[in-house]
């Protein structure tokens, strides 16, 4: 991928041409075709392809569309989408990202296999949009809880320079998208369906804001609409791109867990806000951090924690409001105990109450008069007023 | 203790004049009366503490109370609060619950030993009456919430036979007996005062109902006024007498966590119920999650899936609405999709939209036709209406 400057305007659209043709004429994930790309290389991939000189199951993969694809109309496309393909060949390609996705067989996930192209809306290096990233995502229908969870994860990481990637869907994606967006931060929305394609319609505008402070990303070509399954295989570009993945609200049966999965295979950390045990919800979460699948987080520092074990400060623990009484040692604080429920006791009365030594309360009372916990009168001894 | 029964009456008073003396003459924990009491008996224990002939240690414990303590005024005191004595050389005693108590420097808890003696209030057997129990505890200033999952938890745990045991404070506490009660269940309360005083004031007809359905239990003399650090030391007796401790909501600083702890180190599952991460009331239960001290879970069933890893039903497993296309296989679901996606299409317009080969979409759309899936019209292909 070092040579990509070296090539010419000429080279340089030859292998987008190419790219461009096999990422359309197949459907996504096409391990067989992926595989055979990594091998060849685009441009002789095409060739072979064309010349029906590929393997079986690599035509078998391409032979529904292979005769109507134009990659010179796809470019044009993608153009007049206002978008642009970022092929592996260049460095604004994200390998770190998504290398562990070629492997996916090795890790379980047979179905899982590298993007062969992205088209990207937005002005921002995708490469650089994703580094580093966290997916934050989680259920359609979800709770006021849930995104408004979703939407501060999405403020506080990005504030601390993270990109928020996410999968635009009404619910928590949104939530998170808008919360990097009112951060000034950086968000990237993988999309299942052509990045031209306003879905969910409501989204549009948060689309248009997305690409403007990130990328809008989809390794379906543009005009492609939205399929069911196609949100389970953009999932794992979701789950790639971040370092560790967020699931804030998730019901037993939803996307986030399948992108919660794939994370989890790939080695990423994955992360579960709990919410209430009586929220359909949470149910999701509940599972994947019961079955240890998932690791608790309730704020954005523990998710940083997660993704830098090392180089982040240690966040504050949170002990609760300290007390006052809290540097008397444990015999000091019994004999305040019985001060507080006897007033005006003396110093045998006291011993008796809380079962110290009479010497040693003698010796403890004056210290607690000095430091201001007892006040002795004429009636004994009492606990100080604050 | 199989010796009891053949005991005489007299005898029988001894031992339990004996163990309401020391029970009374320290302070609770008294590690080294109870190891004393533990090796020379309760009679020649009192024997020899009159005597001033124990070691130092257990003469410190005693020494405040000593002269003030009168046996046979404890024994009337406890008639007259309508409770009775019990004592480890009875098989009322609740062995199995205490026994790793005596034990608590060897799992890292100096400052827990078993208790001397025990009153208590209501007429069941203590030994049947916590053979099976499980704790559920957490904060006084819970929320609504919290409240009601630990009447759930309480509800579900009493019909599922195990008794509850909590420690009758305001919030989870009196939630989770309110539960047990309601489910017509056994619930015992451990108090940090006396069993004849009404703590907290409100409880007061709680405790009579708790008494009538279970026991109100204190290893404080009838009269002890609550004080601060009872409250901890009380802790160690509940979670020791559940099975397992299920926190239901706890601050960042709650008595309960101190419960948690006791339980942990004494070898008891600690369980916590997850909440909002927006709510201070679940800080607590998510610190002990993350941290690993305590497992989530988010209902009854996974409590006594906890306590008893075989014997009971494995809980179904919620996977969610099971949706009709279930049944169809990956490739068929990708073909239904394109369906529901064009009205009336062409199997070759099907295939390119899908991207499976075209012989296998004439192969699957009968399939789908039959099964009511599809239906064929003269405008082509569409989803079958539902």
């Amino acid at each position: 991928m070092t040579t990509w400057s070296r090539l010419g305007e000429k080279s340089k659209r030859e292998v987008r041409l190419a790219r461009a043709f096999l990422a359309a004429v197949a459907e996504p994930p096409a391990p067989a075709l992926a595989g055979f790309v990594a091998r060849h290389g685009p441009c002789r991939s095409v060739e072979l392809v064309q010349r029906g000189k590929a393997p079986p199951d690599v035509l078998s993969e391409v032979e529904a569309r292979f005769a109507h694809v134009s990659a010179e109309q796809l470019l044009a496309a993608t153009e007049a989408a206002g978008a642009r393909l970022v092929v592996p060949e260049e460095p604004e390609w994200p390998s770190s990202a998504f290398q562990d996705l070629a492997g996916g067989r090795e890790v379980g996930l047979p179905e899982v296999a590298e993007p062969i192209a992205l088209w990207v809306r937005g002005r921002e290096d995708l490469a650089t949009a994703l580094d580093p990233a966290i997916a934050v995502v989680g259920a359609r229908a979800a709770s006021g809880y849930g995104e408004h969870v979703a939407a501060e994860f999405g403020h506080g990481l990005a504030r601390a320079g993270f990109t928020v990637v996410s999968g635009a869907a009404y619910g928590i994606d949104g939530a998170a998208h808008r919360g990097a967006l009112a951060a000034g931060g950086r968000t990237v929305a993988f999309l299942a369906c052509g990045v031209d394609v306003d879905y969910p319609a409501g989204h549009g505008r948060l689309l248009r804001a997305v690409a403007h402070q990130g990328a809008v990303v989809s390794e379906y070509p543009p005009g492609t609409e939205p399929r069911k399954h196609r949100f389970l295989v953009r999932n794992r570009l979701i789950a790639a791109a971040g370092r560790a993945t967020v699931v804030v609200e998730a019901g037993a049966r939803s996307g986030a867990t399948n992108t919660a999965g794939t994370a989890d295979a790939l080695g990423r950390p994955v992360l579960a806000v709990p919410g209430p045990v009586t929220s359909k919800n949470s149910v999701g979460c509940h599972g994947m951090l019961r079955s240890g699948k998932a690791v608790l987080v309730t704020s954005t520092a523990e998710v940083l924690e997660a993704v830098s074990p090392i180089g982040v400060p240690a966040p504050v623990e949170d002990v609760g409001e300290q007390r006052r009484t809290d540097r008397l040692g444990p015999h000091a604080q019994r004999l305040h105990d019985s001060l507080r429920g006897m007033d005006g006791a003396s110093a045998e009365e006291l011993a008796r109450d809380c079962g110290l030594p009479l010497g040693e309360v003698r010796a403890l009372l004056p210290e607690l008069e000095l430091s201001g916990f007892a006040v002795r009168t004429e009636r004994g001894w009492s606990v100080a007023a604050r």
